[in-house]
């Protein structure tokens, strides 16, 4: 028997794993390359413990693990030799990792970013109790024990102590009215939508999407493969064509701030939408992404308060109330939708984590919910304040059409400008704002989205001074901005 | 202008809510009921103040915000009146909730339940270190600060820190080979596979799915409309039929120990099947679920290691090793994948929760993962040996191909006896015993699985002992157990 050259075998004696597991590892990779190719005879125990000097019974252990592994066999007459078993395989070869980086998109190696300004839709999460949410995470571990670590697979709609203290916070707030039964929460309002369109739509659905609109609301119907049809967005909100013209499986709306706009709608408006859906038999989506914040009046009367035949289907956020990265957002689905969104609900993951979702239950039992929404409120007050009296002293160069509530304020550019532009040359200097266009079906009046939440006024006010230089710059690109 | 009967009109002067809060909601009320119709003149505040015995400001306000919600107008010379553009709606009134209730799917109240013997693929999370996790969580709160509660809309395949430490874990544990940038955090591995199933399948396409097998799996095929091809199971795991014969898109298969069955997929289909896959260019869905708990010897290398072609698609669960309501799996994608994974998890939930994800990752860093499989490993060995030495003590008339690991034991009825009574029986008894018949496709030999991880020892030789009385009671019926 031709010897084995001992050299293709690589043994680190400095290294923790075992002797044995390298040398199984090692033989291992020389069937893969072929060098040990099937059929082929092994160097006996003796001889291979010797050339590596290593105990033979190593040897042994790892002729052993490979014979149970299929890779090498033992028969009386031949020693042990390659399996036969692996003679019709020819590609062993991994594909080397250059290959594979090179197809890999780029990913920033940073683990965690957070907002400048302006980005839209960001809580600051620096005025979240989380020292309390903590203490009640640990009540809630010791009240349900062990329990609460189990899978729940008979609630896939999620921990019932939430979905009750969803409604009845929903039923107080915005005058929804459901049966607990019919709350779902969810991995963020996101996956709501995303859960409406694999249930309610199907290839050449049509949408009815306000235009501009909420981009992640436009993935989850275009995932389905949904066609989209534009509504434009007018003072009192979004303008529906006529009843004859409107022809659409599900209309997409954000009643009660628009986005990005923050037009609210009309009652009158509310009360033709519900009309509508109930006589077409047409799903309507409410997302209420940010009506905890109103800083001046109370909100209209939500669509699903206003509609008596169940056609409306109210989408809510915890992530943009409490944080982001809870990942938890809520769904009242009308009775007739229930059975099948639990179904598809359980086949997508069974339920959401439920250690987060009992702690949100007693954070709402506590009142901590109302408490904090109560300090977020006047907190985002003044910085829209700030906001809006920074860009009336800086002369930004842009009308702001709702200057009353939500996270988001949108001014509009003079016609002619190219928001895109202006969104390009402030995101070069640093800053997060961003253009009506990107959130556009149509061409669109120019203007610009400041998200003002996240920032303390200080922030603001001098962002907003970077902002003017740098639409100052545009505007008059001779003077140039420092 | 004739008076309106004010006792339409309850305010409780006892209740927190301000009685201007009160009137509001009550005129709103009349105006959706229809008794106070659009174009209806309301009483003066005077009038109004006098009739309810309440102050004249109250009504004012009461009525200033139904004009700002739009469901009054004032007009200088009719006064305040119903809006009229109420006036097309017609069925104000909500659904009673009594016919609610009715249509909604009775839910338990309730909130916890624990698994009963023999539930399958229940881990026992009172073994897991639950106040190390906790110390964990809390230092990695410190460590990230708030960065870790914002959106981290960038990476939806989830923290960064958790894909590399769980790559390197799939490396060492199991020889998967990949770029971190491949690994995919999932809401536990049934995301994973619903995620795969809207990529990969559409309605008609072919899945090779092994019979019995995994009812999570049909599930996600099932949701995209895919038909399902059987392939049996027999001593070398499933049997794939032979090439010409194998028309599929997908094949999904648990190599490790082939569920509910137990058979380990031998090493030379292993290499038919990965070679198969790359010459047909068919994904494999690998699904390790739980290959961390091997008793006797190492397990066979992944299909994901032995495959050249990146076809294969390896699925794992960190829910069965740690706990279950964690909700935490993964998938290591083949590179062409993962761009349009990334987009679809995007569209989905945008990312998982980030606080566990990192918790995890310290969890791996720290080598609390090893050292709780190797303590869970040592736990459940002595499970099963319970299991395997009750079964023959009480001389359960069942036969166990496979008694060498994972966290399920499955046994062969005698030909002929139902496997489903025998299941209905001793769920009847209060024992979560499945039978064969549940996970398959096609008539299949009858068995039951028995799960045994999530039980003590003693608790396991008592339900043995139950499970054979149940059984002796279907076998001699005339012979009643107790």
């Amino acid at each position: 028997m031709p010897r084995q050259p001992a050299l293709l075998i690589v043994l680190d004696r400095t290294s923790r794993t075992p002797l044995q597991t390298q040398l199984a590892l090692n033989l291992k990779s020389l069937v893969r390359s072929g060098v040990l190719h099937p059929g082929k005879a092994l160097p006996s125990t003796r001889e291979l413990a010797r050339d590596l000097q290593i105990s033979r019974n190593t040897v042994i252990q790892a002729y052993d693990r490979l014979i149970g592994e299929g890779y090498l066999e033992a028969s009386v007459r031949r020693g042990i030799f390659v399996a036969e078993v692996l003679s019709e395989r020819h590609s062993w070869r991994v594909t080397t990792s250059s290959q594979c980086n090179a197809s890999l998109p780029q990913e920033s190696s940073q683990q965690l970013v957070e907002p400048v300004p302006f980005r839209p839709c960001q809580p600051d999460v620096r005025l979240f109790p989380l020292p309390q949410w903590n203490r009640l995470r640990v009540r809630t571990l010791k009240r349900y024990g062990d329990k609460l670590l189990h899978y729940q697979s008979h609630s896939p709609l999620g921990f019932p102590g939430l979905r009750r203290n969803v409604a009845v916070y929903l039923r107080e707030s915005r005058g929804v009215q459901c049966d607990w039964r019919q709350i779902a929460i969810t991995a963020g309002s996101q996956q709501a939508l995303y859960l409406l369109a694999q249930l309610l739509l199907k290839p050449g659905s049509r949408v009815l999407m306000e235009d501009p609109g909420y981009l992640g609301a436009r993935h989850a119907w275009k995932q389905v493969g949904a066609r989209l049809v534009p509504a434009p967005i007018d003072v009192e909100g979004v303008r529906l064509p006529s009843r004859r013209q409107i022809v659409a499986d599900l209309v997409y709306t954000t009643p009660s701030r628009q986005f990005p706009i923050g037009a609210c709608l009309s009652l009158s408006r509310r009360l033709a939408l519900v009309d509508f859906a109930a006589k077409t038999k047409t799903w309507i989506v409410e997302d209420d992404y940010d009506s905890e914040f109103r800083y001046s009046r109370p909100p209209l009367p939500s669509l699903q308060s206003l509609d008596p035949a169940g056609r409306v289907i109210y989408v809510g956020s915890m992530s943009k109330v409490l944080f982001p990265s809870l990942r938890i957002g809520y769904v009242v689905l009308p009775v007739q939708l229930v059975e099948k969104f639990t179904a598809l609900r359980s086949a997508l993951d069974e339920h959401g984590p439920l250690i987060d979702q009992a702690t949100l239950a007693e954070f709402i039992e506590e009142g901590a919910l109302s408490t904090h929404i109560r300090r977020c409120r006047k907190e985002y007050a003044r910085r829209l304040d700030s906001l809006v009296e920074s860009a009336a002293s800086t002369g930004l160069p842009l009308s702001f059409p709702h200057t009353d509530g939500g996270m988001n304020l949108t001014g509009f550019l003079e016609q002619g400008i190219s928001d895109t532009k202006c969104a390009n040359q402030l995101q070069e200097r640093g800053l997060d704002v961003r253009s009506l266009t990107q959130y556009s079906l149509r061409p669109t009046r120019p203007g610009l989205v400041f998200g003002f939440t996240a920032f303390e006024p200080r922030t603001i006010r001098q962002s907003i001074e970077k902002t003017a230089l740098a639409l100052e710059a545009l505007r008059f690109p001779g003077k140039r901005a420092p």
